[in-house]
């Protein structure tokens, strides 16, 4: 089994990235762990994967058995394959984490694949980076780069977190939103933008230049 | 002004439809309405609005001009353009309406436009039509045509909602669920589900066929 080294990225089993900003991503990247049936894009883009953790059902025959070196069998029924790869780098000494891949195809894979990120345990840094922006998993207080007139969006669940934000055209002041909508379409004012949470988790959706 | 006569249809500025499903919906409406850009997509493809509803700040400005009389100006900052579309919507008397382009370009629009539909004043039935499948909102008890094998998810956000279902491989029998992505990646088996909520709403995905 190779070794985990930083960078790692997650690629799921999403649409494969186009944007260069997730292609660089992946060809930076000094582990790559594949969700399953990813392997399968992975192989046509000539990535070479770390690791392929799932329960194996969606790779093709000739595919499995070319990586069973590499293949992490997990068949928990209750987690998709994203949420098996994230346990699985959560026991290894690593700072941070890039997911590629998480979004397109079937929508109820891209929702519960970003939002089911703010209800599982994880104890290291995590962005999303799809061919649209980039979505960050923040805690506490946090100051993201930014850029004027960015599309900047915040994905939450639980409705009691007080949102102290800096640099927003829709400034919030240590507010409750009572609905999830009411996080989403702010834009930056700047270079930077500081965000700050009462308790929990949220996720900020930032676009990428044009 | 065009009057309003059913079947209904709502084209949100998502990616425009490719699946035969979601563009025989749009083929076959009486009445449709534009969220504010998407009238350029429409023009494209060479389809008529009926009604283009929005704050009319991303039309192209000869198509303003041309389509100037079915033009609802709505300029709540609060609301995005399909929330303005529905809720103009709301106060007319029809039964149920079609959303399609609603999902792919920025995920926070795709994961709002969708999660939204929990959280505003809705009478009538409602259906999102994407290139994968459809997410019907459903409140009380609801008997959905389905197929052995289709992918089944339940999308909510009142975590107190007891869920009792019919017709699905991981059946819920007056349970709550207390993660989000518990009501995800489920399967039909065979040609009807039943989904009966305790109260509240939710949203079911159900892949087309393949």
């Amino acid at each position: 089994m190779p070794k985990i080294k930083e960078p790692v990225s997650i690629v799921a089993n999403g649409d494969y990235p186009s944007h260069n900003i997730p292609l660089n991503i992946l060809k930076t990247s000094k582990t790559i762990v594949c969700c399953d049936g990813a392997i399968n894009s992975l192989e046509q883009n000539n990535i070479s994967a770390s690791f392929i953790v799932g329960d194996m059902d969606s790779i093709e025959k000739t595919l499995l058995k070319k990586y069973s070196s590499i293949c992490i069998h997990k068949s928990n029924q209750n987690e998709n394959d994203l949420r098996k790869a994230l346990k699985w780098l959560n026991k290894h000494n690593i700072d941070s984490v890039s997911i590629l891949a998480a979004t397109g195809k079937r929508e109820d894979h891209s929702i519960f694949n970003i939002l089911s990120m703010l209800e599982i345990e994880w104890t290291k840094d995590l962005c999303f980076y799809t061919d649209h922006g980039v979505i960050t998993l923040v805690k506490g207080k946090s100051i993201l780069n930014s850029h004027f007139d960015q599309d900047v969006s915040i994905f939450f669940i639980d409705i009691s977190i007080r949102f102290t934000t800096e640099g927003l055209k829709y400034e919030i002041d240590n507010q409750t939103l009572s609905k999830l909508y009411m996080g989403s379409l702010n834009k930056s004012i700047g270079s930077k933008i500081t965000i700050k949470l009462s308790h929990g988790k949220a996720l900020i959706f930032q676009s990428y230049k044009k």
